[in-house]
């Protein structure tokens, strides 16, 4: 049995935000149903941002309430501030994930803020959470860390100084993002380094993009470095409607047929995986659906292949 | 100036034979020309088959002599037996690249031999080679290294033994081949410290395809374990006739970003590569074109950047 390795299922909001069509509440909740059966335990089902911002996303709430009651599944929530956060408790969700742009560019374009504004927002969320009776998990996704469309080369030493605020603030966890797709292995190793060096193991994923070809390569230089924890979206679905030249996520079913065959655990069964493709092609009829293993099959050789 | 990682374009040869289209001559010359002024030093222009088996191929020798007055390119040719050896030698290629396919069941379908004959018939050549004036290296190829769609499971001990007898047979240069695309990285590792352990530096290069999106993360286990040469085709293009299933190479403008982000020194103008995409969808207008890079354009951060 090999080390276990979290996959983090964001197709439902980072894959859909962006997504042409919009996808029908009943769809979307049968989407994640089929996701769960294959064995994800964690997926960002949607954000509590305002309806006319992204509408893809006003049905949030609802979504949560019918994740919620899927047994075992760790239900995520993405919220951009504390009004989306109070939203994601009354709606139940397991884990709220805040956005924290490292470039001054991506923060003011996605949020409308300054990052240092952001990590006092992060503050006011985690203080928020302790005070509630339920537990709710805080996580702070560092948004181009890795660079930006917008403002170009953002300095590692930013990144590290905005994730050690976040663990000052209180969040359980820190995720790396390369939001517009612009980090290469070399970067990650010293990126996952230089910020485990400064808040130890509050740093626990990566959420990478596939932009430039170069996403499952950054997943193994990760691996590299001891990140057990990804995001990735069915289809390769995503992006960043803030974010100029942003492509999909790493895909899913990929990512589950690298971690399996190098020993990783991830608790997935592939062949269900790409079976929910269907139900994504349903609710989103125009949306391209990518991957190789989908596209392919599943090789001969796979050891998880019955 | 970082370490030189030599990028092999199989385009024309590895791409063009299962097109769906047939690129006219004075295109494939061009094509050529716009990727050896982009940089690449070594191009594999095309097969010495019959013409009957693979049409889009029967120009080859036309193809040949128009490279190699090309100034500093190294044009290799691929030949499947001893009449495409000498066909090549008598257009002047500087390189044959003879196939090798470890799995019986790809052999057959292949090259209509088992691969020990296959291994004879490399003797041969390499004993043709030696005997003529010029010089003519002589590179071998390992078809299905890491498994076949026909056979399944390739057993490493096999590739070691056919690689050793290569060696034997006297050729220049081993290339592990991952036909169908079904490579992991730990994969690439554990057979590049095989075959080395049992060839040393005979062993030189790495031949990937991107089935199933690993090809970029293969390539990075590769550059770990000291592999310093690497096939791939502008956008994408090939996959191998004989092989169900198999689809394209790794991305050369992909690879090059991959291997200018780590440090390394290829000599490619990636401005220059994409640029010649232009002469392959004018060539091929039907054949899908593939990359990150190309598609979303280069990062304001990659360092080879104006």
């Amino acid at each position: 049995m090999g080390e276990h390795v979290i996959v983090c299922e964001v197709g439902p909001r980072d894959g859909l935000q962006i997504a042409k069509g919009r996808m029908p509440t009943e769809v979307k909740t049968r989407w994640i149903e089929a996701l769960a059966a294959a064995g994800l335990a964690e997926i960002e089902v949607g954000s509590f941002v305002p309806p006319r911002l992204i509408p893809q996303m006003a049905d949030t709430g609802e979504i949560v309430r019918a994740a919620v009651r899927i047994p075992g599944l760790t239900v995520v929530a993405l919220a951009p501030n504390l009004r989306g956060a109070e939203a994601a408790y009354a709606a139940g969700a397991h884990r709220v994930s805040v956005p924290v742009s490292v470039s001054e560019g991506h923060s003011r374009a996605n949020l409308n803020r300054m990052p240092a504004e952001q990590v006092a927002e992060v503050a006011r969320i985690t203080a928020f959470a302790r005070a509630q009776e339920r537990r709710m998990e805080v996580e702070a996704g560092c948004s181009t860390a890795f660079g930006c469309s917008i403002d170009g080369i953002v300095p590692p030493a930013r990144t590290v100084a905005i994730a050690a605020a976040l663990a000052e603030a209180g969040v359980d966890e820190v995720v790396l993002a390369d939001t517009v797709g612009y980090a290469h292995p070399a970067q990650v190793r010293a990126l996952v380094r230089a910020v485990r060096a400064a808040i130890g193991p509050k740093l626990t994923g990566l959420h990478l993009h596939d932009t430039m070809g170069l996403g499952l390569a950054n997943a193994l230089a990760g691996l590299d470095e001891g990140i057990r924890n990804f995001d990735a979206a069915l289809a390769g679905l995503g992006g960043c409607p803030y974010a100029p030249g942003a492509s999909g996520n790493i895909v899913t079913e990929d990512l589950v047929f690298l971690l399996e065959s190098l020993g990783f655990e991830t608790g997935i069964d592939l062949q269900a995986l790409i079976a929910a493709r269907a139900i994504l092609r349903e609710g989103l009829p125009g949306e391209p659906l990518r991957g190789g293993v989908a596209q392919a099959g599943i090789p001969r050789t796979f050891r998880a292949a019955a």
